[in-house]
């Protein structure tokens, strides 16, 4: 397992949070089977053998008869670190449970739908770097008017202003508390863009959000 | 948090390998959005929250208003439980990795649809004991020979042959370890009767594998 991680016992991520993706999902939600759109927050968990940290290598995803997966993508997420037990909170008080910020990204495979639980895709191993640091809560003002940046090989893919989420870092906290108890040192990855930044062998992913830091990883298999 | 959990850092569960719950959503597997039965293992995780052990009480869950939730229902499984670090191994040495075996208890909201990754019916605190110990491996001479019983308040309410599994123990540990890389500790509930045993507050639940032991816990609430 990799060393020195920052999260610890649980990282809980947020998917379908960005409002563009969901307005573009729109038509499909009022189909079969879910017939509408969701009405709580939609979550899954990067499990303890994909955390990973700042600066480590991303192993390449490999397929079920030990070849190299075909093609992968990363997201990357500002990283909610609780600071004690927060167990059904409003979302007045929820900022309070919180210790700091540090970013998440988010390396699987290229989701086929948005249907499908992919529990296969999400749970590769290291592929959840967290870092590179927490910085404390009380630097961050406004959690929801931070940016969230990513480059490839030095070039911007992706830039994802929070305000562009669903749910608010506070709701997103109470609603969760609601849902599962969180302990101290658990993360939350309170959301991803809608659109996944496809990745090669051998890139080097940088995902920096202003005042938080830039999380710096290398994927294998080059 | 629940002291003295037998889990360490991760509890896998595999869903819908109950062979006659298979052969009934038959018809379901073949529509739109999936189009075909699933062709690798179904896997939920019951995180940290979760945790709890033998003889200890389960919370009955409460919906977003803090109100308790009309129902709940519960599955037992057996629980292997690795020994050592697990990464891509065969189906043919997949058993040398197992330290030994337990029980898994699951208690839920009534799944609704098994489209939907019910994160939110899953997740509940307290909700999965495990135990009441963990039985050395080479005292069980095959896993796939034993049978899961669970007992409601002393009347027999489901009996669940592992010999109806889609899977065998074996073969899940050997495709799970492909998907991801399974640690010392970490346990992995094999497979669930399709059918879940309602469960009303106050109720006694016992779940029993012969050789393995008798897993009791109480519901809350009432």
């Amino acid at each position: 397992m990799t060393a020195n991680t920052l999260v610890s016992s649980k990282l809980v991520c947020v998917a379908l949070n960005d409002k563009s993706q969901l307005a573009a999902l729109e038509g499909t939600f009022n189909e079969a089977p879910y017939k509408k759109p969701p009405t709580q927050p939609v979550l899954y968990y990067k499990p303890r053998n994909t955390w990973n940290v700042d600066g480590a290598e991303v192993e390449w995803a490999k397929d079920f008869d030990g070849n190299d997966a075909p093609a992968m993508a990363v997201g990357a997420s500002l990283g909610v670190v609780i600071g004690q037990e927060t167990c059904r909170v409003s979302q007045a008080e929820a900022l309070e449970y919180v210790r700091g910020y540090t970013i998440v990204c988010d390396f699987s495979l290229p989701e086929e739908s948005y249907f499908r639980p992919d529990i296969k895709g999400k749970c590769l191993d290291t592929s959840a770097p967290v870092g590179p640091e927490i910085v404390p809560a009380d630097t961050i003002d406004n959690p929801d008017a931070l940016t969230v940046t990513v480059f490839v090989n030095g070039e911007r893919k992706n830039v994802f202003p929070l305000a562009n989420m669903q749910r608010s870092v506070a709701e997103l906290i109470s609603k969760i508390s609601w849902i599962m108890t969180l302990q101290p040192g658990e993360v939350i990855a309170v959301g991803f863009a809608g659109e996944r930044v496809p990745v090669a062998k051998g890139d080097r992913v940088e995902a920096t959000i202003e005042g938080v830091g830039t999380l710096t990883n290398t994927l294998g298999g080059a």
